[in-house]
């Protein structure tokens, strides 16, 4: 049996996951609106044979101008390209690296979504993936027609019959369905065409889809979510999960409950691939990894920082950044159950004499879950985790782009490599395969053909 | 003063727009699901200097079973590559052909087809386009969670709300909103950025788009209904009408009428491009045309051509195909208003001794509305509804691909451009410049800067 591979993720949304990346000397400013950029990063993650670009995504300006001023200076997810679009463009100049994108649940028709991914899998031979989510920023609400998202219950159950009824509709035509006889004249055998007829509370389709299956059968179903209803519906239907796990432990205590959902399913272990983000400063050197950290840092505008704490403060902008937050300050966040939050915070700037300045750069550089070092000293985090089997894999959320993609595939993957824990070549052409997933099973294939032979 | 040009563009749903055409021993027969088959076509539009290609497009399998057994055989639009998604990854391959597809206001929310669109529009350097369609297909709506389409009214009510909002929200960005200065940390001005507030009886959007504008401004808008609710819409936001011309007088017709509308609205003449659509059988001597479209007719399967009479007269399998249709048939067709349509049929079989194979091979191979020949003697009507006003160009239907793609810009366009009717080089690199159309006014740049000079 061959060794059991990590598997790598890369996470490139927009310009990085820093939200000073825009204003770093190597980014390309308009980068986000360039598909010239798009193409450089892909094109950085195959060569260090990831298994998989990943989008998160918004259907819309999700951040707020608290304070006031700060949108302006955001920079960070203002402005994009639409992902699957995007995807399919990358499909175009890349041969091998899966193809992931978040698309809501919330917002879009099943049958839009599966015949958008089934097109993005056709075109790459095999290489999309979808990530289900369900939409939880008021900020899109507004864009399609609601004052707020709806409640958590309703849009779980949406998402579900969501993903249920996309997942459905790959399944429209069963293996062999496609006869395609210029002589004969017949193009498909109709027995094996499948309507799905899926009829829930939110969603009603038909189908089939007027797409066939690629070569991986169909999209890897990705999720993200870390709710109850969100673990169900991946331990259910998802080939991927990312998570945030910050520490092993966290990632471990995840890992074996979606075993043990996974089993309700009635899926083998086997059939899921768990893979926490982790956000990576490499530099050949810990000082070099330690001053690209610190670069991004100094270049977040005040008023940028402070929007990172609006939601569980308010608007700081009127106190002395370089002083704690005052002991009589009460908190005018509006994130949901956030005053605990707030008060935990407070206390602790109190009794450690964190300024509001460090508390920002803490908040908006994300310093709690950061690895910063050398590619050795990350690789030495990676195969504990991956030996310790709290994950199968990483989402790299690097700083910037295209320099963090670079890092990986320059730095860490050759790392990795050297420690046997990645690959040196693609294993296939497909995501299924390169994940080492099992081959899709088509719902109709073998039972059908059985009913059918029994009643011949 | 230049001199005006023809306008061309080539529409390339799936295999090309003859029902054989998947039989045809130059067609892949697999090629509607591969993406390499689209970029042949597209290579050979772009080397025809050919102003844009176009996809018509439905979201489900719409033909119906009727005769039994047709729809294994029929081959046409039973699956396909969304052309959102295929569109992006032709964007990559080209670098001054047009990418204009139909997307549907009926099953779309308009923030999401204005941010693919747009997404579209950047990635192109300015050459998308959409092409409003309100949806006329009850085998699509049962996709959609209803039984049948809304009627009429709502339909294009509809349409006409979407529409708003789309270009609405492509106006979100005024010109300059951009600064993207990394040494202020301002990535752009506020105010500057629109939200839309769109609140009609269909959709609610708030806004702003989260994609900025591309070198056009914002994609082309095209517009084919030709009811009069679809001719207003496009009189009132459309850039490109697709019309179904067959003869010089309708043609001259609807353009007079066009105008009149136009003018309803206040645009001046020259912000629209009337193309009508041309179905082009061309060979190198007539007698190749013809054997061209003989061939292609030749491969209708008896139970394929029924199938065109099916919606008039209902399953005809049952009758001797060379004769003419029995006098006392009593039409069982489901297409509205059909029942005179059907008479006047029977009716000149009966006069003419049409025979029924004779009837459906008019009807699939659209034998009334092929223009066969040399390139001169199409290049020759072409000319001649062109000088006369009858349009600004053509949208050509091949009937199978990539062959009809090859042959127009091979055969055709060469012909055009020797009468000085047609381009040598692509004036511009966008699909606006390229059509000649007036540079796209976001329409909050000027009346915003003029109010806020006031102000101050």
């Amino acid at each position: 049996m061959t060794k059991k591979m990590m598997r790598l993720g890369l996470s490139m949304r927009g310009l990085g996951y820093h939200p000073a990346a825009w204003r770093h000397p190597d980014v390309p400013v308009n980068g986000a609106s360039e598909i010239e950029h798009y193409h450089t990063v892909a094109r950085h993650a195959e060569r260090g044979k990831i298994d998989m670009i990943f989008f998160a995504d918004g259907a819309g300006v999700r951040a707020k101008d608290t304070p006031k001023g700060s949108l302006a200076r955001l920079g960070q997810y203002i402005t994009d390209i639409e992902p699957t679009v995007l995807l399919a463009s990358i499909s175009a100049v890349t041969t091998h690296l899966g193809l992931v994108t978040t698309a809501s649940t919330a917002y879009n028709e099943p049958y839009n979504l599966a015949r958008r991914f089934a097109g993005l899998d056709l075109m790459s031979h095999g290489r999309a993936g979808w990530n289900i989510v369900a939409s939880w920023s008021n900020e899109e609400a507004k864009n399609f027609g609601l004052e707020q998202v709806r409640d958590y219950g309703e849009r779980y159950e949406r998402a579900a019959e969501c993903a249920e009824a996309v997942t459905g509709l790959w399944d429209s035509w069963e293996d062999g369905a496609f006869v395609l006889d210029k002589e004969s004249g017949i193009f498909f055998d109709e027995s094996r065409m499948h309507r799905l007829n899926f009829e829930g509370k939110h969603f009603k389709v038909r189908g089939p889809l007027n797409a066939r299956p690629s070569e991986q059968g169909r999209p890897i179903v990705v999720q993200a979510g870390n709710s109850p209803a969100g673990r169900d519906i991946g331990a259910k239907l998802a080939e991927v999960i990312y998570t945030a796990s910050n520490t092993i432990e966290d990632a471990l205590t995840y890992y074996a409950d979606m075993r043990e959902r996974l089993a309700k399913f009635g899926r083998p272990p086997d059939a899921l691939r768990v893979m926490p983000g982790f956000r990576t400063y490499i530099g050949r050197t810990r000082e070099e990894a330690q001053e690209k950290f610190e670069m991004l840092q100094d270049l977040i505008d005040p008023v940028v920082g402070l929007s990172f704490l609006a939601d569980t403060f308010g608007d700081l902008s009127g106190l002395p950044l370089d002083e704690p937050i005052p002991a009589d300050f009460k908190p005018a966040g509006d994130r949901e159950g956030i005053s605990g939050w707030a008060d935990r915070l407070i206390a602790r700037s109190r009794q450690d004499g964190k300024t509001i300045r460090e508390l920002y750069l803490e908040q908006a550089g994300q310093a709690s879950s950061n690895y910063i070092g050398t590619a050795a000293d990350i690789a030495d985090i990676m195969e504990d985790w991956f030996h310790k089997e709290a994950c199968d894999g990483f989402n790299l959320t690097v700083p910037h782009l295209p320099g963090g993609a670079a890092d990986v595939s320059d730095l860490l993957v050759p790392e990795l490599q050297r420690r046997g824990l990645f690959r040196t070549e693609y294993e296939g052409r497909t995501l299924r395969e390169n994940l080492g997933l099992p081959p899709h099973r088509n719902r109709y294939t073998g039972a059908d053909r059985v009913r059918e032979a029994s009643i011949a």
